[in-house]
């Protein structure tokens, strides 16, 4: 028998494409590996490797029959393992259509936990691999799983990557009836105010919530859908009634669907692992379908679906913002996710930056074809951005995995950062580019310490008391000068700190307390199974001024006087109260704590004249049970059940340091949350340092942690939150834009990822809160902002997972609740005067300075180049432009990336066009050609625009203004220009 | 990455042979269609066109790579799919060994409740196709699955075939314990006592007691053994373990196993559905365990292994009898399933006979192209034969499907049956070969009455009041003139019966009991939909003499007086005791009831001289639920939790009928078993016609019915039953001849399964039970026999079926427990006697005189053809041979099987050299050429004879005297010589 599926596009009938697909996670219930080669099948039969094996053939069976696939970590796996024969039959596949790769990232990132540069990063690092090996820019966007859509998605993972198109599951469920209702499941969404109508892209969400087939048209080999019987002489032949039911469920989605077009994804999680049983079946499907006659049925590709909706050229309904949060029914807010694994989050935000930093001494120094890269943390960071990674809803041991392949990343990329420095230290850079690695590894300074947050790190614990000294090299990855203070853990009381010059100065000892040296010692046995056998006494802290894209050095050494200023300690009890307020910090900014009962009131900040009251508390949930609905608290779902405060009403005793550089609060706000409120006498914002954990459940409840900034701010119900640490969108509590909100979690519902920060204003000031990893949060009630922390929960909540989210750290048997710790930041500023601290200290939050130390008798001190900078000593990059990408490629070339990390607006002075000038950035290199590249560097920017589809929006015309624009690099000049939130993307060719 | 699995054996290493294999079940859970195309899957995952579309591909890829394939009703309906290009390929792999059938029936039939005429059958089926389509002869017998092994299997089905070695899995756990630890899982076996050494065959139980690999070892897509991961790039390496397990697990078999080759099935229940993860597992670890070195791995085949393992020159261990009954661990003895579903037991055992008449008529009438055939019954009779079909151990839906295609199967060939004999009846059988099919069937009979066991019978119920006859003609399968009484229900009083030369002859009449037509409306209206609009009043029987092979005709009418006999009716309610005891049966055989209590008591036959005390009774035990070691009885196993007796205590009415032909006793035992005991005038045997059932559950207690025939013969513990309807097995209560038995089970450890007898005897006589079905039964007591009639369970008992054995009939929401209706013959001989009844009336059990009806207004009766017999009018087979097979073959050749039916030294004059004259056996038709066959018919006896290996026997010599065999056939005197217990096969090719 031969099924004729030849018949394509038919004018005039309702078209179904039937789109072939397996959706493979890069990690969820299993590890990627695991998913990879069919092991641990006990968890999931899911083994992605037969996928790929057996899809070849199927598709050689029949010419007509199309695949696309997404998730290149996948691919790239057994791209590795193909023969040379197999790799020209696949090309030949690729170029006929046959096959497609779609989205081509290294995984399908999540879009509320990631940062852009991480999606930008691992989008590259796909897209780079299909242009090399397969000559092929994906076309689309197909973000089927992630748990809501972002902005940034949109307009720069779309739009700015070349797609036409993008199209995705999981919209909130009363979105989708009101979509469904008046049709606009297909829009046109334009992602960012400040990119306009050049951030837009064709949309669609699908048909039914999910990225499977119509019910009865699943045909993975253990599939219970009634396969196509159409053999007479068996039993059960059954094609009439498979056609009917065919025509049935597409008449029912062309009700919802604009024009005769619709799509059908035939595939979902790990499906296709023999696709001859779906090919066989949907062959059979198009040639009864087909004669039947009443639809038209044919194999396509969302491509293929996009250039024919593209044909009509009919006008769209208008998107803006985001499609945050998500609701897939009453109730169930996927809202938790934004918190889940803190731990995770923070490590994954981390390696990001140091990920940056990794790339760009690699670069200084010349990448090693043999020696330690970056990429095996570029590979780790790519595949954790994956929507079951990042968002903390994998199975814990899939959590483990990713954390090991963050930590190998991170050990090799840690051993070029090591070199690289030590040989820039001994030799001029372009030198280092010709040294050897052994040569260099043997001038390599100690690693750094990526424990040192917990006050860990074996490097700077030496007794300098028998003569020995300390070398601190201090790297600023950013694009401009850096003054900020450094602290490291030490063993010795009486130290100095001396500059580059040998000049002492001025440094800040803090104690540190018996219990952070016990949870020090827990968990460096727990990570490392090895503990230091010295305890280090102090916290010391000093003032390192760094260059741009450079270091500066400073060395430690210990006399018996010692120059450092020990912090000046008091405690308050409250137990007798006192009247007079306790003020801390001795610089613009003054915090003001009650004397009755100790809690933060006000803040004071006599610069900019800002006075207000503050306050700052903990507080949590109970985490919803399953004995209603069934839908408790967990990964995903954040569902609570009643708010508690943490000890509000109490008085928690207060420990007051007090030194030259900064002030800090010590507080034991109960027996699970410490926290420390550091106050800068040279900065303006009040650093919260928190450690939260274990949380107890003791008692039977989940909790989830959050902590709030309440302050008279009369913000109307309104807040800002970013959207993957770059575009801030407007949030209306209880409201949405798209559809009259039916409130059933006025907390759940209201809250909304947050990577860089969120803030609140009034007419008069703005308060913004900084965070150092993805969070969630929301501001439930006017003036506040909270902020959610840490989650422990005793439930699954019924979307997969199958565990409870219930993280734990074990020694041998003996395991506690993990404890979180972490930062974030407040500062309140005059109305319109806040962007310029988020965005510019947002970027310093990302990058920190990097330290690398090396414990000296006293030679290295006479390394000859003690500090360094990679740009022009006369020139900074302009405050409103980071560099993101700065990345020696395999062929020498480099990729580089700059961003405006303004919006249209958002400052008077920083909102506008800047200039950046490669000479000067690039001062000891000789520029030979710049190209400007799409963001994810597979096509020249120029080729791209003129591909790119440009989709009529209704209402509109098409006349309207351009978006400012950074104008051609001219190769002479070679300046480059930025508009605001435009980020400009460059292949660079040295001599 | 390329795997070396070049290597093949290795002497001087411990060999294993990889087999890879897929067990794919011929119905189960599922019915053959829906496991052949994978439909269906919420209950099994399992699709076997997956298995055959993946596997060659597979084999393709790496041509050391090998495969068997059993199931040939699977493999047919995958082959008629395939493309001529396809069948090519396949064919290849064929012929370099790579595919090898084995088995090649069309199922892998049971072996306790088949007849050997239906596993020679459906073997023959599959053996045909092998040989037309592939020219291949399957070498080794591959039972991997049934539930224990018959001497017929062994020697029939084995040696007779031309099978080299036979292969299973399940034996009695004790059995296999006894043999692992004396190295005796492989053996010879010698399955007859009568046919000697050329019974025998090389056999091996596998080490592990499953066609499963070794733990660890399992490469389904969906299993969760470890796949062997030896990509370094990846986690998880684990090459070294891999292989270590693999040489650990070898090691361990070859410690009880003789030579250093051991086998290791790769594969069970329908795998290999996607076939690839197999190959690609076991190319890893032949290359790794190659590489290792301890061991050597290869792929194999069982035929390569037999070769192997005869060419080491060895002498095995002798084995004889068979392996019944089996139990899988302490009283899980499957000894239930020789009962369960009598219904479809029944109705398969009733087909057997019908296809073995529809086929002898096609024959004679000529085998029509377009028309009718008997083809779509032979493939439902094999595929009914399967080990989870016949044994009744199927799903209920799958149960029904047997059943329905069994009716379609029938249905077609009543309609060659009732053509052949309308024709035959109007022209001469030579005329009919030419005769187009619409005349004969415009001249047809009315069809005969499938459910004339329940009284109805459309056909016969014909008001002949109003001048109409009824025409009856009587069909004899057997090769000898037969007399027997014929029963048809009629709805008149006064009827005549005449014979074909218009005289008068002696009929009776014996009225219908109206709870016996309430039966009847309810079981037509299950069965047909509909329900006859009269009631038949009375069954009508006569004497119908028959010529071998051939018909006689009678015309039943009707007048006012009317000929017939009505029964004198005689009710014995024993209220009032009455001494005298009630004898009946007026011919040499007489029966006693005690007049007390109704009871049977004595058996008199005047004419052999045997007068002996005989009671008969029915008990029921209660089966076991699953409250102690979680073994239920269910459909596998027989799990007795105590016996209770019908009624046995309690005096039960008799209603006795009396004729001039028969005498009947009607007893209502209780309200659920009602029995008629029959006594044929001119016949020395009890007929007991039994229903049973609904069974009453409603205490909560699933019940299994059992009959008990009890006389004073001192039987010792020694009883006999048949295999298959073949040889008599000597059994012997709470002993196995193998091995020293641990009697855990008094009662089901002593079940075997009944296919036609059951014999004890003592010095002076013996007791015989023929049954019309496959059944279970015992001697549990001395003087004792038992057979078990129904079963109606409430648990599931753990053997995969999940469902309990509760069958129900239901006319839209009502149902009823399953009443069976059946019957059971019982004669007592003096000892050496008996023989001679069990094997001629035992034939006349299987093949019953079919009927045929035509409602005549006066003409019919004028038909040129009253009578007729195929073979010559002064010729008959010899009382000791049957023809079991006459068959025209496509080609127009016939395929005929002559079977001797008594083994060496049952019967003085019986067992004894036969000869068969075919000249006179086909005295219309012209010899032109015999060849003698293999059992199967697929090769020539003379080729199979020479290429079949000989096994040496531990002990014995290689002289040892010649078991006694027909001669070769001459040419020219055509004359069949059979020994003992011999069947022949031939291909007859006529002028």
């Amino acid at each position: 028998m031969v099924y004729n599926t030849s018949g394509g596009i038919v004018p005039g009938k309702l078209n179904v494409h039937l789109v072939p697909h397996s959706h493979d996670d890069v990690g969820w219930l299993k590890t990627i590996d695991q998913y990879y080669v069919g092991s641990n099948n006990s968890i999931q039969v899911a083994c992605v490797q037969n996928v790929l094996d057996s899809l070849i053939p199927a598709l050689l069976a029949d010419k007509n029959r199309k695949f696309i696939f997404a998730e290149q970590a996948f691919f790239q796996r057994w791209w590795r393992d193909q023969s040379e024969g197999m790799k020209i039959t696949v090309k030949m596949l690729v170029n006929s259509g046959q096959l497609e790769f779609i989205n081509g990232g290294m995984c399908m990132h999540d879009e509320a936990t990631t940062h852009y540069i991480d999606m930008i990063d691992q989008t590259t690092l796909g897209h780079r691999f299909l242009k090399e090996d397969f000559n092929v820019t994906p076309r689309v966007g197909w973000q089927i799983d992630p748990f809501g859509h972002s902005a940034v998605q949109a307009y720069l993972l779309g739009a700015e990557v070349g797609f036409d198109s993008l199209f995705f599951a999981r919209i909130d469920y009363q979105d989708r009836a009101k979509r469904s209702s008046d049709k606009t499941l297909e829009v046109i969404w334009q992602g960012s105010k400040s990119r306009g109508s050049s951030s837009q892209i064709f949309t669609g969400a699908f048909y039914a919530g999910n990225y499977e087939p119509p019910t009865g048209f699943y045909y993975e080999f253990d599939s219970d859908s009634p396969v196509v019987q159409d053999d007479m002489d068996l039993f059960d032949y059954n094609v009439q009634e498979r056609v009917s039911d065919f025509v049935a469920a597409a008449i029912s989605q062309a009700n919802v669907t604009r024009s005769n077009h619709i799509m059908w994804t035939m595939g979902t999680d790990f499906n296709y692992q023999y696709a001859h049983t779906w090919f066989r079946n949907m062959d059979k499907l198009i040639h009864y379908v087909n004669q039947d006659g009443r639809v038209n049925a044919l194999y396509s590709t969302p491509s293929i679906y996009t250039d024919t909706k593209y044909d009509l050229y009919e006008s769209w309904p208008l998107k803006t913002e985001d499609y945050f949060p998500y609701a897939d029914r009453e109730n169930s807010y996927w809202t938790g996710y934004f918190t889940s694994r803190p731990a995770l989050k923070g490590y994954v935000r981390t390696m990001s930056g140091y990920y940056l930093v990794a790339r760009q001494l690699e670069f200084f120094s010349g990448r090693k074809e043999l020696g330690p890269t970056t990429d095996s943390l570029a590979d780790a960071l790519a595949i954790v951005q994956h929507h079951d990674a990042v968002t903390g809803t994998e199975q814990q041991h899939v959590a483990n995995d990713y954390a090991k392949r963050l930590s190998i990343g991170y050990k090799e990329s840690e051993e070029v950062v090591a070199t690289a420095l030590g040989c820039m230290t001994q030799a001029s850079t372009s030198e280092c580019k010709s040294l050897a690695t052994k040569f260099m590894q043997a001038n390599a300074p100690e690693l750094s310490c990526p424990l040192m947050n917990i006050s860990y790190c074996p490097a700077t614990e030496v007794d300098l008391s028998r003569g020995k000294k300390l070398a601190v090299l201090v790297y600023n990855p950013l694009g401009w000068k850096r003054t900020e203070i450094v602290r490291i853990p030490v063993v010795n009381e009486n130290v100095n700190v001396r500059d580059a010059a040998g000049q002492l100065i001025l440094s800040q000892l803090i104690p540190i307390v018996n219990a952070s040296i016990a949870n020090t010692k827990f968990y460096a046995s727990a990570y490392l199974g090895k503990s230091s056998n010295v305890s280090p006494k102090y916290w010391l802290a000093f003032t390192a001024v760094v260059p741009p894209l450079g270091f500066s050095s400073y060395v430690i050494s210990s006399d018996k006087l010692g120059a450092s200023v020990l912090s000046k300690q008091l405690l308050y009890t409250f137990e007798w109260s006192q009247s007079s307020p306790i003020e801390i910090g001795s610089g613009s900014l003054k915090l003001v704590h009650s004397g009755i009962n100790g809690k933060l009131m006000h803040y004071i900040n006599s610069r900019s004249m800002v006075n207000i009251s503050l306050e700052q508390s903990y507080s949590y949930f109970t985490g919803y049970d399953r004995s209603a609905d069934y839908q408790a608290s967990g990964a995903y779902v954040f569902r609570p059940n009643g708010s508690f405060p943490v000890l509000s009403e109490e008085k928690v005793p207060l420990t007051v340091f007090r030194g030259p550089l900064f002030d800090e609060v010590h507080q034991m706000i109960n027996s699970w949350i410490y926290q420390i409120t550091r106050v800068y006498k040279e900065m303006e914002h009040v650093e919260f340092e928190f450690e939260v954990g274990p949380i107890p459940i003791d008692d039977g409840f989940g909790k989830e942690i959050v902590t709030r900034i309440k302050s008279k701010i009369g913000n109307n119900k309104i807040f800002y939150t970013d959207s993957n640490g770059r575009d801030f969108l407007e949030r209306i509590r209880d409201h949405r834009t798209d559809w009259d909100l039916q409130v059933n979690q006025p907390i759940a519902g209201n809250y909304y990822p947050i990577n860089l920060g969120a803030y609140i204003k009034d007419e008069n000031s703005e308060l913004s809160v900084l965070v150092d990893r993805s969070v969630g949060g929301s501001s439930i009630d006017d003036g506040e902002l909270e902020i959610m922390l840490h989650r422990r929960l005793l439930y699954d909540d019924s979307r997969g997972v199958a565990e409870a989210l219930n993280e734990t750290v074990c020694i041998e048997k003996k395991c506690l609740g993990l404890t979180i710790q972490g930062k974030y930041y407040v500062r309140i500023d005059p109305l319109g005067e806040g962007s310029k601290w988020r965005r510019s200290f947002g970027q310093e939050i990302y990058s920190p300075f990097i330290l690398a130390f090396s414990e000296q008798d006293d030679e290295w001190t006479n390394f000859p180049t003690h500090t360094f900078s990679a740009v022009d000593p006369s020139y900074s990059l302009p405050n409103n432009v980071a560099i993101i990408t700065l990345q020696e490629l395999e062929n020498g070339n480099v990729l580089f990336r700059l961003a405006h990390l303004f919006e249209v607006g958002e400052d008077k002075d920083l909102s506008v066009m800047a200039t950046v000038d490669l000479k000067r950035v690039f001062a000891n290199k000789k520029i030979n050609k710049v190209k400007e590249m799409s963001l994810s560097a597979n096509q020249e920017r120029d080729e791209m625009e003129k591909k790119r589809l440009s989709w009529k929006v209704e209402g509109s015309n098409t006349n309207e203004r351009k978006v400012l624009r950074g104008g051609p690099v001219d190769p002479v000049k070679l300046a480059v220009e930025l508009s605001p939130m435009e980020i400009r993307t460059f292949i660079i060719e040295f001599n």
